[in-house]
């Protein structure tokens, strides 16, 4: 295809590109509003979920790894910032740098309503704090087939870069929650939702437990667990069982494991009914 | 309990700390065969495992954060270096580092041996690229019951001291093994050991795949998935369902799920056989 019309920058001292570096600090990105998404999956995802207003794409065509990165940049109808390599590899913040960074506005997180979700499990996670583990929950959540996060009381920025990329861009795929705990339990209870605590001090197994239907299953955080409220008012309490020396497993694992349990749980209860 | 001695230093151009920060690298590493053990709870297991010569020990006492730390340093019985928190701070990798870091002497890893391991399931990671990665893999394996892994062909320094923290210091407790890929299938065809590689070209389901007994369940590296060797001669070929957008999960996420799958189909045979 015809190669889209970029404007050229060489020197990393332009105020275009020193935008885009400060989009690392989270109070920069509170004060402008923006966030950036770089990586061709992630931009691609991110295209497709039409949930984003674009404001620049920066490119380094030497980096692309595929064919398809000048349709999909052409796509986004933005400007286009284009640099060479060894500016775009002082400005990414991956190892492996493909040659792509959108700059896009954030937006706002909505709270749950009864309407838009279905009777499946609702995945909870109560203040966490390392953007790693958040985009691991998401990129975890899709292949398990978790449509509906709540992040509650986050100790992180959603629009950390580090999460857009952890997430491999589902992020944008998935229907993500911000509010506090006791709003989602409050939600719970007058939907009657089943709220399902997954912590270390309830001895009841996982794999004992009947997680599908309508329930909501809540973490704690890295550090510090369920909240105080999260711990007083859940329905179900269970923990995953730990064998051997490890006294608890990190939280995005711990988060993954019980989804696809859920998910197993779903297809066992789909092939009884369907007597195969 | 009463102080041990210790050698308090106050500058870190010591030859001791430019040392122990030295040890980061992985070539400095290789040079001195030694490498660092940082926070108590991995000190402790390593201690406890019976497996290390120490060489020294770094505490700055005002950022424990318990009350057992004096003893174990005690226990470790060799030279107790002290410095200030500030300069603890600089030469700690952690976000909170809390006041210990250990010097050990690298030791070998083994190769299989068919009388060391049991008639239960084997965990092989090959060519596993990122610290974060093997050492999250070690920590989960502790936790589903996995005690048998080996490290094949790897692309990482399993001295590297983000695996130890990653893996929380179970890295200690488990058997690990390293070797090439090829003389892993060697033994496992030797030793009627099935293997069952989890790769996602393979459309059957984990679930529908028997991972219990004397098997080896197989997962690639990170950036290239298994090698052509090990994918041209495995028994079984399996892999976790994906729904959504999510084309695959990260690799420590894939084996802990898988792990736990089959620490499951365990408990529930355990089960069956009791009759309960």
């Amino acid at each position: 295809m015809e190669r889209p019309i970029t404007h050229i920058i060489s020197s990393r001292q332009n105020p275009k590109l020193k935008h885009i570096t400060a989009l690392k600090r989270s109070h920069y990105r509170k004060e402008t509003g923006s966030f950036i998404i770089e990586g061709y999956r992630e931009l691609e995802r991110a295209v497709a979920s039409g949930k984003l207003q674009f404001e620049q794409v920066l490119i380094s065509p030497e980096c692309f790894l595929g064919k398809n990165e000048w349709s999909l940049v052409s796509s986004i109808g933005v400007e286009i910032v284009e640099v060479p390599k060894e500016i775009f590899e002082k400005i990414s913040y991956r190892d492996r740098p493909d040659g792509l960074i959108a700059v896009a506005k954030q937006f706002a997180y909505p709270k749950l309503s009864a309407s838009a979700l279905p009777s499946e499990p609702l995945l909870v996670v109560e203040g966490v704090e390392k953007p790693g583990n958040a985009g691991t929950i998401f990129r975890t959540a899709e292949g398990a087939g978790f449509r509906h996060i709540v992040i509650a009381d986050p100790r992180v920025d959603l629009f950390n870069p580090n999460i857009v990329r952890a997430s491999t861009g589902v992020i944008f795929n998935l229907h993500i929650y911000q509010q506090s705990i006791e709003e989602v339990y409050e939600f719970c209870k007058s939907n009657d939702r089943t709220v399902i605590a997954i912590t270390p001090e309830c001895e009841r197994s996982v794999y004992d437990t009947e997680l599908t239907g309508k329930t909501a299953l809540i973490f704690g955080s890295e550090q510090y667990g369920l909240s105080e409220y999260a711990r007083a008012h859940y329905d179900i309490g269970c923990s995953l069982p730990m064998r051997g020396a490890a006294d608890s497993l990190n939280l995005a694992m711990s988060a993954g494991i019980i989804m696809y349990e859920t998910n197993r749980q779903m297809m066992q209860k789909a092939t009884a009914v369907s007597g195969k």
